[in-house]
């Protein structure tokens, strides 16, 4: 195989496959290629990657080494990204009864879904993580997203138990800023005792629903070490029940009288640092 | 720029923006190249592609032309992908009481649903889609997997109305095989009328649920083009009550005495041909 069709064949298998390790030999093969060739590929990819800004390709040496790409949005990006996403989320014609903010439809952009499943994969990339849980509805599509950047399964926590998932574990929680008192389920084979869990959720107010997903996992025993929203809205310190999570926007002020709203980077630059090799 | 740069650049600029036109001074100007050497360069990344099975590049000419990927598999990768799954589901392990089918452990591995949109997106590449449609819960990573292949966005139907979305239209629909009644809601600004729609849901059996969208779809005058299920249920053919849809696996016999299922090929390659330009 010619270098040309060699680096187009391995880019396109390498974000095909993040955060999995492939084996030279298994490229070697694939291409039908010398070892020292693929080597040289790597080395293409790699530079061009770090320049797009779009992660690296992580070298593990030894006899069960290889190369893993791991897909870290640069500063840059992220940056730039986020911007937008504030802009397009101030228009005030997104402003419903009740100081809600419609942001439906933005959700609704698999391009957009991917992006922010890359920010929260830069975020948490140095984290372990063997499983993104999220909550029905709106938090699903962003925790394939992540989940798919991260190379780990999703699992659905749900508010009411299907016949077609078998025997399920359940929890009653309180709704954090209703205080309603509300059902979440999650059946009992989805999920591994002591796993490590990357929660994920659209929106966080006073952090109700997460702290029941918490509760939950904590029956099965498992191990929260990420918590990522795409937004959060302002709330009263003291009511907040949640408090080490990553966010990428923060709503303030939505101000229905003026039809204003005000929407700001969230603390997403915390937990993120620039990864280089 | 280098060719073995831009090579790698392009590469992955064109998978992460499937079904999209790409003007050629566009990648001219980011790749700082004539126009001459970009097209040799997507001479070989097209030919690449279609090597990989993964794919095409369509030239579209004229002063708003370009290039576009369609993200098309070939047949020996469909026929392998849904072996494979087939295999995965005749797992005696699998049955639930009642006769139902786990099958959320593959709808979790975000790897599996990107490959089955994958599928769906070759069967309907020549179809004209704006949208493409789901019912929460299952249906949603699916339905994003589809739509992202095929560059449209999402709209999700629920069960119940949310206040954050703002006004909604809803029907009350019968179950095909259960007989119940159920409602269904949309928001109002989530579907422009007139659009060109892409059903997809995860099962099928009688057809209700899927029956109870098209309704709901009709009270925005949209066009059904495309109906997709990952898998149908056998059922009586009296009973069914839609008929024009593509499943990619078929589940019969489930057999909860002796612990075996019967799992085949649907009706995928009846809507499925493979392009080549």
């Amino acid at each position: 195989m010619k270098r040309s069709d060699r680096l187009v064949a391995m880019t396109n298998y390498l974000i095909e496959h993040p955060s999995q390790l492939v084996s030279l030999p298994f490229f070697s093969k694939e291409m039908d290629s010398a070892k020292s060739s693929i080597s040289e590929d790597l080395t293409i990819i790699n530079k061009n990657f770090q320049k797009q800004g779009i992660g690296y390709l992580e070298s593990i040496s030894g006899a069960a080494g290889g190369v893993k790409y791991i897909p870290s949005y640069s500063l840059e990006n992220c940056k730039s990204f986020i911007r937008d996403l504030c802009e397009q989320l101030e228009d005030p014609g997104r402003i419903l009864p009740g100081g809600y903010l419609y942001m439906s439809d933005l959700l609704n952009e698999p391009s957009k879904v991917r992006n922010i499943g890359r920010l929260f994969a830069s975020a948490f990339s140095d984290l372990e993580i063997d499983v993104v849980v999220t909550v029905a509805t709106k938090g699903i599509p962003l925790a394939y997203a992540v989940a798919s950047f991260l190379n780990v399964p999703v699992v659905i926590v749900r508010r009411d138990p299907k016949v077609t998932e078998g025997s399920t574990v359940s929890i009653n929680y309180v709704s954090g800023s209703s205080k309603k008192i509300q059902t979440m389920v999650l059946p009992k084979r989805s999920l591994q005792e002591g796993a490590k869990v990357c929660i994920i959720d659209d929106f966080m107010k006073a952090g109700g629903t997460i702290n029941g997903m918490k509760a939950l996992l904590d029956e099965f025993k498992a191990e929260v070490t990420a918590v990522g929203v795409l937004a959060e809205a302002e709330d009263e310190e003291e009511d907040r029940v949640v408090l080490d999570y990553t966010s990428i926007v923060q709503i303030n002020n939505v101000d229905m009288k003026n039809k204003q709203i005000e929407v700001r980077e969230g603390n997403f630059f915390d937990h993120y640092s620039e990864n280089h090799i």
